[in-house]
This record gives structure tokens, C-alpha cells and sequence, in this order.
């Protein structure tokens, strides 16, 4: 899909005939159920397809290994994945377009595998638009009030077009810090189509803005292109755009916690 | 609802597009899967949301809470729940009316918390109409042979007209024991409607006959508004009128087995 | 379905609104949903009903038991089950035509009960026809990439014209050896109305041809009816023409290996 270098990216508007469902909430509760509620309720024409249930409570990286390793036989859908031991905290829901379809979880690296089999990121949103959600909000069942029926929403047709999204705007590529992994590397929000569309390519020096901080970083291919302790701007498995110091923590070195408002451009002779 | 006193309650007449299904059947055998059978062999229109069946065997208590925690997050729907160590025993099936929804069990508790969850009972009737079970029935797998089966029929639109069901008639609301607790507190098919319909507000005497047995009692906001071993009517949290001697046993001092024919009117000044 | 001597017996042609599924799969990874996923793909408007998928590993028996106690209670459906210790080795898949319904499995006995208990096959054949899989097909995963798409293009219309299936031509019955038990009884693919079309009744001696081998048995009710050590045809619980010896192994015996294509005829007077 091309656009026009200016506009912002035109919103989430297809509807899934489909939602598939990934936990660590077993299966003794009512928990899992009620959410496929919450689902019949928002999206009463979409089936719900469980993957699995039964993910070691708080094991995100076995989640997402059953996650990617089963999307590639699910239908297009709304893909709503909930292992997510941060819930309550600052950690952030998600929404991410991907090949055929559309996958929803926490920022925590639960859904990068996926993604990354579906083909790379299109377009990833912060989940901020209250008016989808199932109100009052349980500080601790964030799948059941924030994640199922925002993928319930997109399924049915709503679009994200209040959430904050990246877009190109005069010359620069606006987003947010989508997520922070463990080493400290910064995902952006921005996916690898904004940047190509600055003209930036392999090699070329792209300026990151951030409030009135400004620093000049290459765009490479990986972040071991690099020497120890240099900083780097790469495009990761999930198709995102993503800042990284090798052998170094580039979050706590460039001071982007997540939700941080960051802009590239290319640079330009001086 | 305003009903013409003396007429007897018009049917359910609703169809619903979801059933849901709580037991503590297990997930290594086949039991679910045939109660799903035999709804979509009944109603195949109508989706199953499966609550749990990891309940452990027996617990009503259990099951009744994981029902009433999850129901608010359900669609309407026919709710059909079993936890029935009484199986094939004096215990009867009741289906109970109950906000946008009809709720499905035994009479042994199981539903009391759900229906209460649901802002009480509207209607509630006894399932004896043997025209909607599965022949033969087993005595130990009413789920599969008279829960499921009345439930997929509520579904697709049928009514339990023929089913015996509390009335208001000639200035009385007749109905039935619907279940003995475990302190002997003695629950009717009589819904809360019925006695305001009769003018019976709280500290009204009640005449209740059982036969040629009468006695009055106050109507009260709670047992425990009695002294130790007085009588007393209350509404329950289910929506029901309920007999019960405060830290006594009702069912015992009053001779009212479930399934006894009560009636309830105002006394008279005489 | 009387059809004239020597016709290709009609395809399967009809189509179903639900899937089942039995596996010894567990719950805890993907790969159940990635059989509903490939189940929706290829046949979105049925929906799947899941039988059991906790049978235990590679218990044959067990899920044999649990789907014949399952069926009577299931619509009208394709059931697929797939327990398959022999997956990825010379063992054979096969669709049966039973009832109202079409099983679909490991020709290892797992259908057989279920068989039984649908009145016996009206038809089998092996899944040979591999336009209906996905491929890549793994070695060990053919619940995902043969058994549920085959049974979902079942499903959703599509006949298995292109695979083998018996015929009656020119006063022969020609099957194949379908599966062999554990104690070497030799079920073939040969339903018994073919037999009865070639005019064989109990009591008849039945040739049957293998290659240029050629031996003549009797076709009798049951193995029993013949000496220890005796060679007989008869109709097993599943419907099909089955070749045993009374206590011995009739596959090592008669050197029919699964897959062996067998021709059955009347014993002409000499």
C-alpha cells in the first residue's frame, strides 16, 4: 500500500470472521470464558478459535513460541494473545498488523514471533482508546476488559484511528517506544515502510529526535554491525524499527522508556 | 412484566443464540462433547461457550461461584450447569428466568448465586416435561439427557409451558418446593412479583397451606429478623420466597420435602 | 443403494455442518488450534466440535472407546480422530462411510467401534489423494496436514473421486487390505454388500486372488465357525469383509500386507 508522504496511515478497517485466543489462565476458571463472552457480546458473528490455555503462568517466551508456531495454520483473524505478568503496571497494550491479519497482547515480546511469521509488522498501535473497553477496568484482568474486547471491536470492524499510530509527516517518521526487551534495546512503533519512504537505506545516518534531544545513528542491518558500546538503529524481527547499543543497554543510555515520543529523519549534509 | 391477576405465567418464549455449559464432567472423556452433540443436533444455530468442566467432582459450592462470577461477561443465552452429586436421587432439574437469561441445573444450589448475580429469578419451573429429554434417560448422565437436551430446546424457541410453574390465582400464588438447603431453609417457586401481587409487603402476615396444613408467618426482609426458632418468609438472594426457622430446621418442623404443593395469600383480619 | 455390477461405486457427496475431533494431542501446545485452523481455512462455515484431546499418548483403544461411546450423540459430521503411533510409517489413513457420517483416521482400528456402532462401513478408502493435504507434509503431524484437511474438504463438499476405493466389475469385489490387528486378521476395504452383490451368502466358498495367488475360503459368520487353524472370510464389527485363521495369524499366513490389493468372487462349479 502506498501513501503519500504526509498522511497519516489510514486506519485498521477490515473485519475478521475470526478470533484466536492464547493464555496462561488454565482452564478451572471461568476466566477463559469470560472473555469468549465479552467476544459474543462485541463480535457475535466471529468465532473464537483457543490455541492454548494452558502456558505456564507468566512464561511469555513459551507463549510466543506456540503463538508463532501455530499462526501460520490459523485463519486471518484477530489474533489475542494474554501472558502478561506486568499486567497493572506501565507495560502497554498493543495492536499489530501483520500479513493477513491483526494481533493484540501486551508490549512484553509476547506477540514478536508471530509477527515476524506473519511476515514483519505493517502498522502497530498503542491500545490508549478507552472507548473500546469494558469499563470499570480490573487492574488485573486486562485480557477480559482491555485486550478481548479491542480485538472483539477490530473484528467487527472498528478501527484504531484514535490510538496514537506512527505516521510520515514533513520529512520525519513520528512513533512511540513500543517496548524495552530485557538487554535494553528500544522498539519503536515505526515500522520499516516509514523509513524506506524518508529514502533512508542500509548505511545511511538517520536522526533520532526526541523532545529537544537529538542524536545521529546508522541504519544498519543488525545491531552486531556495530562495534561495542556504539548505537544503532536496525529493523527487527517484528518489521519495527528499533534502537539498540551492542553489548549495551540503549534504553537506560538514550533515556526511552516506553510510551517515549520519538521522530526520525534522514540526515542531511551539513 | 404486568400480568392480570389469576392468569397463569405465559411461557418463555425467547430463542437464544448462545448456551453456555459449566460441570465437573472432565475434559479426558467424551461427556462434554456428547451434551454438545446433543445441542447441536437440537438447536445447531446456538453457539456453546464452555465456562469449565474442571469443576471438582461434586463441589457445588465451586461451581456455583465460578458460575456467578463469570455470567456478567456472558451474552443472554441459556446457561446450563452441572454439579450434581445428587444424580438420579429425589433432587430435581429446575430452569430458572433470570435478567436476559434462562439458567439450567439441578436444584441443589448450584444456580442460587448466578440467579442473584442476575438480579433474581423472574420465573422458575420445575423440568418434568419428558418431551424434551433424550430417551432413555440415563439415571447417571442427566446432563447429556435432560439438562442439554431442555436447554438446546429453550434455545431454538421452545417453552416450558407444560412444565408445572408458580401462579397467582383467586388471590393466591401456588407453586413448589423448589430445593432444601443444608439448614433446612425451604425454597419456593414462588418469585418475589407473585406476593407483591398478592399486596403482601414486608411485615405482612403470610398464610402458607400445604394441603390441609395452614399456618401464618411474617414476611420478612431476612430470617434472621425472628427470634431462634421462629418461622418466617423472606425473599432470597435467588429473587424466591423462602421458609425458615431462625438457627432452625423449616424443611424438618414444617414437613415441606422439595417438590410439596405450597400456597401463599394474605391473611386476612378476622 | 442397489448400483449395477461392475460400476465405480459413487463418490462421497455430501456435506456436513460439523467437524469432530478426537487426538491424544493434550492441551497445553498449539497444535489442536492449528488443526481448527486449518479446519476453518478450508471449511469456514463448519464448526468443530472437540471430542477429547487428553486420550493418552498413542492409546489406541482408549480413544477407539471413547469415540464409540461418543458418536451416538454427535451430528451428523465428519469425526476425525487421530491417535497414531504409527504416524509417518507404512500405516494408511482412511475415510469410512458409516451412517449419517464419515470418520476419517489411521487405519490402526481407531474407527473401527465407532464404526460398529454407526450400523458398519458403507464405504471405505484409503487417502491417497493428495490435492486434499497440505504440503508440505510433515512426517509427524498428519492430524494437521492430511486427516483434518482432508476431512474439512469432505466437509465442505468435495468427494474422493481420485482415491481408491473397492469395486464390484465383472463378478469380482476388488479392495485393498485396510489394516491388519494385532492378532493378523486381515480387514479389507470390501464392504459386505459388495460381497452379497456377487450373489455370496453364508456358507459360500469365496475366492480370493491376490497376484497370481488364488485361494479358496468359506464365508461364514464368524472366525470361530472354522477349526483352529482354518482360513476364513467374514464380516467384522466395522462392516467389512475381514480374513482370519482361528487361533493364527492370517496376514503372515496369506502374506497380505496393508495395502495388498485383494479380488474376492464367487467359487464357480468345477
Amino acid at each position: 500500500m502506498r501513501r503519500a508522504s504526509g498522511d497519516v496511515r489510514s486506519p485498521f478497517v477490515a473485519s475478521f470472521d475470526s478470533l484466536t485466543f492464547i493464555t496462561d489462565y488454565g482452564l478451572e476458571d471461568g476466566f477463559v470464558a469470560a472473555c469468549h463472552g465479552v467476544a459474543a457480546r462485541i463480535a457475535p458473528a466471529a468465532r473464537v478459535i483457543d490455541i492454548t490455555h494452558l502456558v505456564q503462568p507468566g512464561d511469555v517466551r513459551r507463549g510466543a513460541a506456540v503463538l508463532a508456531q501455530t499462526i501460520p495454520y490459523l485463519p486471518p483473524a484477530v489474533h489475542v494473545a494474554v501472558v502478561d505478568p506486568g499486567v497493572g503496571t506501565a507495560r502497554r497494550g498493543v495492536a499489530v498488523q501483520a500479513g493477513d491479519s491483526i494481533l493484540v497482547g501486551p508490549d512484553n515480546g509476547l506477540l514478536s514471533w508471530a509477527v515476524a511469521a506473519q511476515g514483519g509488522a505493517e502498522r502497530a498501535v498503542q491500545l490508549t482508546n478507552g472507548d473500546l473497553w469494558l469499563h470499570p477496568v480490573s487492574p488485573t484482568f486486562h485480557g477480559r476488559d482491555i485486550f478481548m474486547p479491542v480485538a472483539a471491536h477490530l473484528a467487527a470492524g472498528a478501527d484504531l484511528a484514535s490510538a496514537p499510530t506512527s505516521r510520515v509527516r514533513d520529512g520525519e517518521a513520528e512513533g512511540e517506544v513500543m517496548s524495552v526487551d530485557r538487554f535494553g534495546n528500544v522498539q519503536l512503533s515505526i515500522v520499516a515502510a516509514d523509513v524506506s519512504e524518508l529514502g533512508v537505506g542500509f548505511g545511511s545516518p538517520l536522526v533520532v529526535r526526541c523532545g529537544r534531544r537529538q542524536l545521529t545513528v546508522p541504519f544498519l542491518e543488525t545491531f552486531a554491525a556495530v562495534a561495542p558500546g556504539e548505537i544503532v538503529a536496525f529493523t527487527d524481527s517484528a518489521g519495527l524499527i528499533s534502537l539498540a547499543v551492542n553489548a549495551g543497554d540503549a534504553a537506560q543510555q538514550l533515556g526511552l522508556p516506553p510510551g517515549a515520543h520519538v521522530r526520525l529523519s534522514v540526515a542531511r549534509p551539513s
